[in-house]
């Protein structure tokens, strides 16, 4: 029994990956996959001491042997994969363009799979541009966003999962994002869909059991038997589903509004948080931070102060703001620092203040009231009784009293000690497929209460593993490719 | 007695070499050359497909080794120079922080000549910032700007010129500029340096025959011959200052001014020339130009025009550009296009504003007369004579009738033609150094002319080849070092 089971679900495996290889190649061939050679800048361009350009694809070293004169004499077809040649690169007049590194990669050796070279010369936008010309001139195309990396997909260097890794791993800038993109890269996530997708798949093999003996009146899987298995994926879903808000707010950060009345210390609140932060962050000449947003990263994790603008600058002399604007900025928000004048307390009004805000706030939000100016007060935090949720904090912004008190209240909002045996969702795409799956479950379910006949259950099932598939790219379209690659940048 | 003076002038060669050794070693080893292993970003920061950190020193392959762990099992002995290997980056505490390709360079085989190696990982700022904390927490220290560079000097690599020429070659926007730079950096400028110091040296040893046997009454070298050879090296170092201004032209572009009263159509000329030359620039993305100047690039020249940011935007109608800021804009020129309404012309006025305007510029200056609205007037340039030098040409800008005749009188300005042929000096401190020993030599010939003591004048022939030297950095001090490669990028 559990030997047939093993050669259904094995043949269940085989078959869903015969339909993907078909659907697969007529699409990729079709449309997304060109044969062309690529060319592309690959890092930043700038003046910089090196930038590179690479090039994969069949036509590959035709195409570098051209224009690329290594110093030590060697035939093209003695280059092994992964050696490195000094050597000069020449335009079609002969004329020097620059000094070049040029690395070689055998097909299957390489980031694509294929024939690629990547040619490191000076850091010179000039130069980069007149390599780019050159190649282009003998027989390369330009690169779409993210075709190398498609290409190492199509060729199966790596899973559609983990391709979306790269531009995570390229776009994180904290530790948190960094390791789960890395995670994602490196494979884990998609094991994880795997196992998923195989328990899908030994349930349907399950319920083919119960379609081809259903003459016989054998019961190989009873319903319950059924039910109790549809439940353990289901539970699967719902943890990884569960895990997203943390794969969000890792990826993205946990937006931040600073709100109170006009001079209770905002702004200085704001630039003492920065400031704190500030102290952390090494001081690396050449490295740059991203200036768009006002955030600090503790614990891994970003927290990005919404709408500051108007904070950043402003004394609080002059600061007026709305009440308006304040509830727009909570509405962004997961935390809301709402901060009072401890030296000018009415904790009645504050109440209603503070009920009002939040019960015009329709989601889950975490509200931390600040008794700033805590220096200029002697109230005791224990004789104040607010809003069940709210948390509470005395601090001098100022004077910089307690602010690691405030701190550690922010840093208790995400969780991420479990982020090394968890997988976590991030991805959107991956969120919505797990919800499909979920949903599809659902119906199969009540299918089963409601004595569907078993192969229109089979069509839930079926769904389900198609989502499941997707994520891990078994299963793709080409409108789901071409707008994965298109985030990606040129080059990569 | 030829052979005699191909032996005094290898002896003085000699001398001169060693001398440079003594005082190079002393000056390197004690300020500018430190023992440790250097570690910088060598890309561009930012995000991108792939960023490359470059470590280079004694300690490279050690501190590598606590890092990296490829993939491939491999000895680190058994690592061959120009090897790459795949593999992975993971910090002191075992966590992973980046799948990484990293080029092996063995000692004398790399940029610096000594072990080198370049981690080339995801185009991730904060993956980027990990490595380098990393590998300085291992053991390397962050390189200063251009250190890789003065190794590559200091290791005889390159000499000081061709070191120099590697910014050039960064810096470098047209095809004109790039060319100069690479000659430079490829060593034919050094060549015709060198030529010339051998030059100087040979005379030299004639002035030590002179002296030697000036007790035999024997006259080897005589006055006369003496004053010829001088004469000969004058004419040289003569031909190269005065490429100065051409190399200048080449790597800065030329200034140009667009003059005018108000409405003559200036802002509309600028437009049609810049629009004319985005033509031409080819539309590869990724590539950015430099857009803080207007500017086009004919022949491989770039013409910078200047104080145009009123022009730009401004329509004829509001502009009123005020005749002092004209004369501020043609005093930083090297081309003035002054531009009059041919629909309104009155050339003696014309006459009269343009001597003026000439003659309160002191310096060489090309002014060309652009009768503007060509196309609503039938005036006949050949009835007009204005000042001698002052060129003339009928246009519509905003017809865009005989643009290219304007154009064509702009790249008379710039004779490239000789380029390939010609050492063109367009490095301030190499032509200040030629400047030096121009005047030493001058120094010289009077002090033949005065009949002063031999021993006297070899002082001044001295000057001259300790100047000469200085440019390829046969002699070379710490201060002019420092400043040479301080303006280096960090990585280089």
């Amino acid at each position: 029994m559990a030997f047939y089971l093993k050669i259904q679900t094995d043949k269940r495996i085989s078959q869903e990956n015969h339909y993907f290889y078909k659907k697969y190649h007529f699409e990729m061939d079709n449309v997304m996959l060109r044969q062309e050679t690529i060319v592309a800048p690959a890092t930043v361009q700038g003046q910089s001491a090196i930038a590179v350009v690479r090039m994969s694809g069949k036509e590959t070293f035709k195409i570098i042997k051209k224009v690329f004169f290594p110093l030590k004499k060697i035939k093209f077809e003695d280059i092994k994969t992964h050696q490195l040649l000094f050597g000069v690169i020449k335009n079609q007049s002969g004329e020097l363009v620059d000094e070049v590194l040029v690395s070689f990669f055998r097909n299957p050796h390489s980031y694509t799979g294929e024939d690629s070279v990547e040619i490191s010369s000076h850091g010179s936008p000039y130069i980069q541009q007149r390599i780019l010309e050159l190649l282009i001139d003998c027989g390369a195309t330009y690169a779409n966003a993210g075709e190398f990396t498609m290409r190492a997909y199509a060729n199966g260097k790596m899973d559609l999962a983990q391709a979306e890794a790269v531009t995570d791993i390229i776009a994180a800038q904290t530790e948190a994002s960094h390791k789960i993109a890395m995670q994602q890269m490196r494979g884990r996530y998609s094991n994880t869909m795997k196992k998923l997708r195989e328990d899908m798949l030994h349930f349907m093999a399950l319920l083919e059991l119960e379609l081809d003996f259903s003459e016989e009146d054998v019961e190989f899987a009873d319903r319950t038997q059924l039910l109790q298995l549809l439940n353990v994926v289901k539970t699967e879903i719902n943890g990884l589903t569960d895990s997203f808000k943390m794969g969000q707010v890792i990826k993205n950060g946990v937006p931040v509004a600073i709100i109170g009345a006009p001079n209770v210390g905002k702004s200085t609140l704001l630039n003492a948080l920065l400031n704190e932060e500030k102290a952390i962050v090494s001081d690396i000449p050449g490295t740059t931070r991203d200036v768009v947003e006002d955030s600090i990263v503790m614990n891994g994790i970003s927290y990005r102060f919404i709408d500051t603008a108007g904070l950043r600058d402003a004394s609080d002399e002059i600061e007026q703001l709305g009440i308006e604007r304040s509830y727009e900025q909570a509405k962004k928000a997961d935390i809301i620092l709402y901060v009072v004048d401890a030296s000018l307390l009415n904790v009645q009004t504050l109440k209603k203040n503070i009920d009002n805000l939040l019960s015009g706030i329709k989601k889950e939000v975490e509200c931390i009231v600040i008794f700033n100016k805590s220096d200029k007060s002697d109230i005791n935090l224990s004789d104040i009784s607010l809003h069940e949720n709210v948390k509470m904090v005395s601090i001098s912004a100022k004077q910089k009293i307690n602010l690691t008190a405030l701190t550690d209240l922010l840093q208790q909002h995400v969780n991420t000690t479990s982020l090394n045996q968890q997988t976590v969702v991030s991805n959107a795409r991956h969120y919505d497929a797990l919800v499909k799956a979920k949903t599809a479950i659902i119906s199969a379910e009540e299918g089963f209460a409601l004595n569907v006949p078993t192969d229109l259950i089979a069509i839930d099932i079926r769904t389900a593993i198609y989502h499941i598939g997707a994520i891990t790219g078994q299963v793709s379209s080409d409108e789901v490719l071409g707008h994965i690659f298109g985030n990606f940048c040129i080059g990569k």
